[in-house]
């Protein structure tokens, strides 16, 4: 061992004894009569000292050391004079007896602090030296504690983690797959598992009632920011439950692990609200309940009284920004433009203010004050509040409500990193209808089970058939979600009919379970979720990126070791494959 | 939930409970008056009884019962007038009140029992139904808790499970990568890892000082029995560690498991010896140390006496069977056959009996009962020992004593499957000279650190050069393996030179990992342990097969799921890719 203690551990109980700490350089200050060196490792950071009537070589060692060089130093625990409270060794330095340079170091390209001044793509690109900051560190940290602690959670319960393939089969129904030529099965493919979906089902039908695993997942989608192709999930199925069995297990879940990680404790069971609450109040089907503002539709409250934008619009609903009054002409223009832009496309933006001054819109032409005292009532503005109105078509407007509702939110300072609302949505429609190929698509996967109520009108009304699925949502992010599987054959043949499949196809594509099910399938459901969304939920940050030890970029790609690239002709030869780049772009 | 209890739970103390439970019919017993019904859940097995006196509805039900049914019973729990004392619930059964059919089930390809009267293919096929058995049920238990148990031991010592990327690049170095072609950037490809090794030493120059991963890791190999293109590590590196830190920290998780699942205390630090110590003792870099009978070298004692056969060998060696002396004539022609095999490739055997009626031997002709004594005494063979000998080329004769000392090990009943010696082979050489490619490589990999004392002679006598590498031994299987790892960058320039690189080459392979260590890597090394192995000689088990819930064939062909398979042509076009069939087979 080259250390007998960590930078982290000294303490003024240490003083006087003989030590030998080895890390990195994070800081040298000369300052004549003696000089001092912050030493770094990943508990912590103790400082050396060095006085100028040292041994020669020490001295001589000292002056050639620069930043992130790695040493190892031998010295006394000495009480400093002037202590550092900021951090645990604050009270103590290391007199220096000897030092030996483990291992030399260049300039890095970017300081190693909390604060870099390194760009994302020079920290990707050198991801090593990214890592040793203490602002990233912690969020490594925090994923494997919150791991462990998901584990020990399952494990108590009588959960048995069983990995699944990795190496498995293209399933063209859902996101695209990444494929795995292979070499000994000429012209075949394996593919990566976008979820462990069957397997897990397979597994309660092998009758495991309790599975869960910690496991990487991949997805060859296009660009999108803060996407990974390959990614991780808690993955979940239990067996002879039904729907409230999986919510309580699950909740119980995010509580353990609030309550461990957070000290947040929640003494009420979560939240509950459908699908179409949920829409109808907040425009999106995942709430940030850490502030109301809900949704009001007040169409036919203005409709037909002359406003043509209101006429001619077959949905009317705003929110009340609760004292938002004092937002300024120049503020609403902003908002305005803000609401106009594509990524939101509104035409524009209509507010009445409840100001101490009386009330003020931008429909005052059209709307006496009693009609716009009205308008308020509906949305319980009292003075001092600002309600804002969108017009249009009923799903994009409520869309555009929902954002704005968000953008309100985070400009009153509603959406407080450290507050937590956590919510079931349930209720789901079993069935979307898409457009552009008219046929209705399975919205969560097609062994979702509709509601036992509403499979009277399976066939006959299929958009309205509800199903036995769930998300849980804290503060507007989707953590997780699952359903409640079909186990009988008969409803999943119908299943497959509503969504378009014939006999043949259903064979090819999901034979292998569909068979599985003929051997004893039991009651089953299950929920996944998304580990790197939840660990940097907790960690406070937007991006998963920095809760991943070695992240790819928005183009899928490696930094540090530059891959995706190129391999051998032979390789490819091995694989019975042959590269034919397209010759337009 | 549709139980109340497991059918695991239920004891005499539960008697006269009312209970709900539900699971597979395992069998059904009619006995006229009464009907028995074994039904079975991951948790045991609880009889059932119905009267004939039982509702007509529910005896109607029973009736149409068959294997492999799921059941839901509602019932009282009564004392059994004929217990059974070979499961837990033998005292109790469930005297049926109602029972519901959750799920049929056509009649299974084969028996769901521990001695199951399915073949490998078939069981493969309907794994689920395999996965139903107590015999692969118990594998997949212990697995789970194994993990758990490594999870837990590593992270009380402060290390932190850190994912690394399952997209990673491919090296040509090693044995042969399964790739994934990158959509977004065409023409190249990504690569699945073949160990971490890599990110792994990179997260020690990042400063995280303690890591492991239990990781899936992936080699596209030629078929071979019991290997898997899927295989599970556990995955670990340390920083500011010698060698015999990592010893002991990985010596303790053994321990560690051995006491938490078989119950196995080792009092003492586990044996170590010299890769030349087991190659000269044992003919084998990995011996099974539950037996002595090591292989002695005769050479000298017995060559240039006159019997050709030794006096043309280059080395004669041989073992002694203790208590072998009453082989008889035929039990030895046919292990003689079996040094002759192919696989062993032996010229013959020669025996020396050690019996009650004095010593015999195949040599008779040649050697004097004195000289066959001495040859007895290097071997300190005993009244009633059997001394077998083999000769030939040095290296050869060793494989092939090693490979018969094993055999009489088995066939004298020495290898029990729950005696455990665990065992460090250290000293490693550092290189392995190839003949056909007339270069050295590196017998573990390019990273591995020499002893320093071996330094001096690195360029100038390389195959002499040990390295600071181990195994980790236990029962003549290697169950891991690693190094301390070269952290100078230019003794690692010196070992690319040795290996045969080309400045350019090493840059172009290894550049990434060279860069990092230009900026402060502290002294490292680590290990892998073959977690799948690990598990299956926890479990008793010859084949690591049983140790996965869903293992690929020979072939690597998943048989359940029927992958890898063909991908439609709009795949291969969006990957850029043609499938290129070589006409000859």
């Amino acid at each position: 061992m080259y250390r007998t203690h960590t930078c982290g551990e000294l303490r003024i109980t240490n003083i006087n004894q003989q030590v030998t700490l080895a890390g990195w350089v994070q800081r040298i200050r000369d300052l004549g009569a003696m000089t001092f060196i912050d030493l770094r490792d990943r508990y912590g950071i103790t400082q050396l000292v060095a006085y100028n009537n040292a041994a020669e070589d020490t001295l001589k060692t000292i002056r050639e050391l620069g930043r992130e060089f790695v040493v190892q130093v031998n010295g006394t625990v000495r009480e400093r004079s002037s202590k550092n409270v900021n951090i645990p060794t604050g009270e103590i330095e290391i007199d220096i007896n000897s030092v030996t340079v483990l291992n030399a170091s260049i300039i890095p390209p970017f300081t190693i602090q909390d604060d870099t001044d390194g760009g994302d793509e020079l920290r990707m690109k050198y991801r090593y030296l990214d890592l040793r900051r203490n602002a990233v560190k912690q969020n490594i940290e925090l994923r494997h504690k919150m791991a462990q602690e998901v584990r020990k959670y399952f494990d108590e319960k009588g959960f048995l983690e069983i990995e699944t393939p990795v190496l498995m089969k293209s399933t063209p129904e859902g996101a695209r797959d990444f494929v795995v030529p292979s070499r000994l099965n000429p012209g075949t493919f394996y593919a990566l598992p976008q979820s462990p979906q069957t397997f897990k089902q397979i597994l309660m039908v092998a009758g495991y009632d309790r599975y869960f695993q910690i496991v990487k997942c991949f997805r060859d989608e296009d660009l999108r920011a803060d996407r990974q192709p390959e990614f991780t999930q808690i993955d979940c199925e239990m067996s002879f439950v039904e729907q409230e069995d999986i919510l309580n297990t699950f909740e119980g879940m995010l509580k353990h692990l609030f309550k461990k990680i957070k000290g947040v404790d929640f003494d009420n069971p979560f939240l509950r609200m459908t699908f179409e609450e949920a829409m109808n109040n907040y425009g999106n089907d995942k709430p940030d309940l850490r502030f109301d503002m809900k949704i009001k539709e007040i169409t036919n409250l203005v409709k037909g009284i002359g406003f043509s934008i209101f006429d001619q619009a077959n949905y009317i609903g705003g929110i009340c920004a609760t004292g938002a009054a004092d937002f300024s002409r120049k503020q609403i223009d902003e908002l305005t433009e803000w609401v106009k832009r594509p990524q939101i496309g509104a035409k524009g933006l209509i507010y009445i203010r409840f100001g101490a001054d009386g009330i003020k819109s931008s429909i005052d032409k059209f709307f006496s004050t009693d009609k716009l005292a009205e308008i308020g009532k509906t949305f319980d503005a009292k003075t001092g509040d600002m309600v804002f109105i969108l017009v249009g078509d009923k799903k994009k407007t409520l869309g555009q409500l929902s954002e704005l509702r968000l953008e309100m939110g985070s400009r009153l300072g509603l959406r407080d990193k450290n507050t937590f609302v956590p919510l079931w949505v349930i209720d789901f429609p079993l069935f979307e209808w898409d457009e552009e190929t008219q046929r209705f698509y399975a919205m969560h996967h097609p062994f979702t089970s509709p509601k036992p109520e509403d499979i009277a009108f399976f066939e006959s009304d299929p958009g309205n058939v509800r199903a036995n699925a769930y998300d849980c949502v804290v503060n507007g992010v989707e953590l997780g979600g699952g359903s409640i599987r079909i186990h009988d054959q008969q409803l999943q043949q119908k299943m497959f009919k509503v969504l378009g499949f014939s006999k043949e196809q259903a064979e090819y594509q999901f034979g292998f379970i569909m068979n599985a099910f003929t051997y004893g399938a039991p009651p089953h459901g299950g929920i996944a979720f998304g580990f790197d969304r939840l660990v940097s939920m907790f960690a406070g940050l937007d991006s998963i990126r920095d809760v991943i030890a070695f992240p790819k970029n928005n183009s899928g790609r490696d930094m540090m070791i530059d891959s995706p690239s190129v391999i051998s002709d032979d390789q490819l030869k091995e694989l019975n494959l042959k590269v034919e780049l397209k010759t337009e772009k």
